[in-house]
């Protein structure tokens, strides 16, 4: 297929980091058609939350493929481990956490790859972030750069001379500094979810890495919240 | 987890080439997890066929995992393409063919990445072959390296110390030579499936890009292929 500069695939997982990175792929000028992955994780309700995002910001298309990592486990996003709990971010264990999902970002950048081949597409948005993150390896910028790496050799398109560009722009921002650039392009965040663990009614526990991360973004940006907290209750 | 050494992950498409690998990992002192992907390719029928060699080659388990990769489509296996026929294999037309599936190889890898790290291993075989092949881009050494390096950024285990290899056995060998290794080490070739557009009773086209090379692969092992070929009934 003839390559399309303006097209673009975004991973779009209903959360803060994604829908301020769709915000900012358009603020690039390019077409964007989000990608979803259903793939048994706990907090399910993120899909939801993906479709609003995508509706709310004018995705060009949004894809929802769905691969059931349960199957391996090893997470406590997708397996019968418990999501850790924290009081406050500088109380968040060192460490890689429980809540990691074994080469998650690499299938899910792997499938965006396929979708972004198929319609001629070389760039491909990720919201991973390697400052206010859970210390995921794969959201550093060691993993990014391999990726973009195997994207030029694993295709057609990058055989046949196309150059993929695996754009992360929150790679080195603070969680303050998305939600700032996420407010200043509209993005409303009482759409989007961050919980690992919500709670039945699909309120955020308020506790876990990602609420805590969340919520101290909104604290450091002077901002507030838009969405409830079961803790905070 | 703690590194398993001895457990290897292999991918198992149920055709001739990941036979022998699983057979070449187990005469490695392997313990071999087969993983199978039911990705909607148009040759579903391979499924069957892995679980039969899985079964007659004692794999320790067999996971099957299902990604629809016909929400992208772009190939001749996964949309509604048309596979490519031939009379021999020299009349196969040069270039990437139609039945070339966008991402595949690295969807898969990063499958059994995902399965390996869970399972403490980092041993991962695939049965991808750089002579007597498709052309496909994801097939070559090239590809083979990129993605080992992108495991060890990737995973956990790779940021705590572990390497992970990326076997592939089959890489430099013809289909002859890959055929004689397997009825060496006792494959029932009868068991396996390759074609790309089998009739709807099961039966291999002997057309097809991988029927072809397998017909050859035969031919000049100076052995039978135990499976019928509608083409030539």
């Amino acid at each position: 297929m003839t390559e399309n500069p303006k097209n673009a695939v975004l991973l779009l997982s209903g959360g803060l980091d994604s829908a301020t990175t769709a915000a900012l792929a358009k603020e690039r000028g390019f077409t964007v058609h989000a990608l979803t992955v259903v793939y048994g994780q706990r907090h399910a309700v993120e899909i939801e939350a993906a479709k609003r995002v995508a509706a709310s910001l004018g995705m060009a298309e949004h894809l929802i493929e769905s691969i059931d990592l349960r199957l391996f486990g090893g997470s406590a996003l997708t397996d019968t481990i418990a999501v850790p709990k924290s009081e406050a971010v500088d109380q968040i264990p060192s460490g890689i956490p429980a809540t990691y999902v074994p080469a998650r970002n690499t299938i899910l950048l792997s499938l965006a790859l396929a979708h972004a081949e198929v319609i001629g597409s070389t760039d491909i948005f990720v919201g991973v972030n390697a400052v206010d993150y859970s210390g995921y390896p794969d959201c550093r910028p060691d993993f990014i750069a391999a990726f973009e790496r195997l994207a030029n050799v694993a295709t057609k398109a990058g055989v046949e001379g196309s150059n993929f560009t695996i754009h992360a722009p929150l790679l080195h921002l603070t969680k303050s500094e998305i939600i700032r650039e996420g407010l200043r392009l509209g993005v409303d965040y009482g759409l989007t979810h961050s919980c690992y663990d919500p709670t039945p009614n699909h309120t955020a526990c308020g506790r876990c890495d990602s609420c805590l991360l969340r919520r101290k973004g909104f604290a450091d940006a002077g901002k507030t919240d838009p969405i409830p907290y079961a803790y905070l209750e």
